[in-house]
């Protein structure tokens, strides 16, 4: 079977470089969910990504992994994330990183495997705004307008807004859902309540938690 | 009707800030060319755009406008072709611009009629190389790269090869085509000659040729 992210709207995202116990991912894997995410800004390598994939399989979820750092890339997933940083300021980001990554490993890549994400980081404290450069002061129209780029340029299966350790803003988030059709929406950030977590649900195709998983909360129902 | 690019074999491309004669525009519009393209580096507005429209109307044959300045767009192309230049060095080129035309534009955008190429320009000394600060140092695996990011990443419909101003590598050409589905492959640079035009025309998916219409040459056989 292979996973279709389409049908995604609630994912967990966990990070290969932070530590999480049996308990806590058992938890997690009883939520509401409907796939786990491998995937973080740094700090780890192939050996913590296998790790990490060998306690999630086996626990009938799609698996995926967000490929920031070509060198902690494993076979074994059932999908890849693609991340291109939209609103980045340095053309590595948006599709120099891509390109030299491909040019390495195109004789093994499976291309039906890719989900490329426009990514769209607003928060600017977000260790992935300050990594990859990212032009923050946008108005709506500035998202909008990057939404549509997404959509109707580049045709990426996923835009995602990205407020990363912050709460973004619902209204931002229903504004962009108004002018995506085939792109889907996914937000992340700051999801710590089940309230918070159902109203981006309402609001985005999908909804991304990722800080909340090592800090307690349980923004997510039982299953 | 609406004009279809994938049908496009050979393309003849007009820059609105050349002049061009009347008889040599009748001659050009006799060629087994299939479609115009209105497009250059700049020195152009929206009059001398809107000119030279109005000198190609009328011809039966497809017209698309090359959007490098939004500043210079008209209503009344079949087609607008959007560039971004996947090799240069600046976001701008690549995704900067094109976000801030939709910011503005984006009310009265007729996405149906926008037909994006990932541009790879290989001549350094080309004006578009110089503007767009394109990286030209790139060996056949680099510029596979580029094609397969087009391709699989961005699901781009046309990659273009551009080597403006001089005639590029049929391996080059070759190679780049071997690597494509469903992107379609535009040479463009340096064709003079009509064993040069169908050298290349051969190989790719359709050939531009631009100078040789300000130069006297005549590469493509009449219809």
């Amino acid at each position: 079977m292979r996973a279709d992210h389409r049908e995604w709207r609630r994912i967990a995202k966990l990070d290969p470089a932070r530590a999480l116990s049996d308990e806590r991912l058992d938890e997690i894997c009883a939520w509401n969910v409907d796939a786990l995410v491998v995937g973080g800004t740094g700090g780890y390598g192939m050996g913590e990504v296998l790790s990490l994939l060998g306690r999630l399989h086996g626990r009938s979820l799609p698996l995926a992994l967000e490929v920031s750092d070509p060198r902690a890339v494993c076979p074994g997933f059932d999908l890849y994330l693609i991340p291109m940083v939209l609103n980045s300021t340095e053309v590595d980001w948006v599709v120099g990183h891509h390109q030299a990554t491909i040019k390495r490993y195109a004789d093994i890549m499976d291309w039906e495997r890719l989900v490329v994400e426009g990514y769209c980081i607003l928060n600017p404290e977000a260790a992935a705004a300050r990594l990859s450069r990212a032009r923050t002061d946008l108005d709506l129209d500035d998202v909008l307008a990057f939404a549509r780029l997404a959509e109707h340029l580049l045709n990426l299966p996923v835009f995602y807004l990205e407020y990363s350790g912050r709460y973004g803003s619902p209204q931002v988030v229903a504004a962009v859902r108004e002018v995506l059709r085939n792109t889907r929406l996914w937000y992340g950030g700051g999801i710590q309540t089940p309230e918070q977590a159902e109203r981006m649900a309402s609001l985005a195709g999908a909804i991304v938690v990722g800080n909340a998983l090592y800090e307690g909360y349980a923004p997510l129902a039982k299953r």
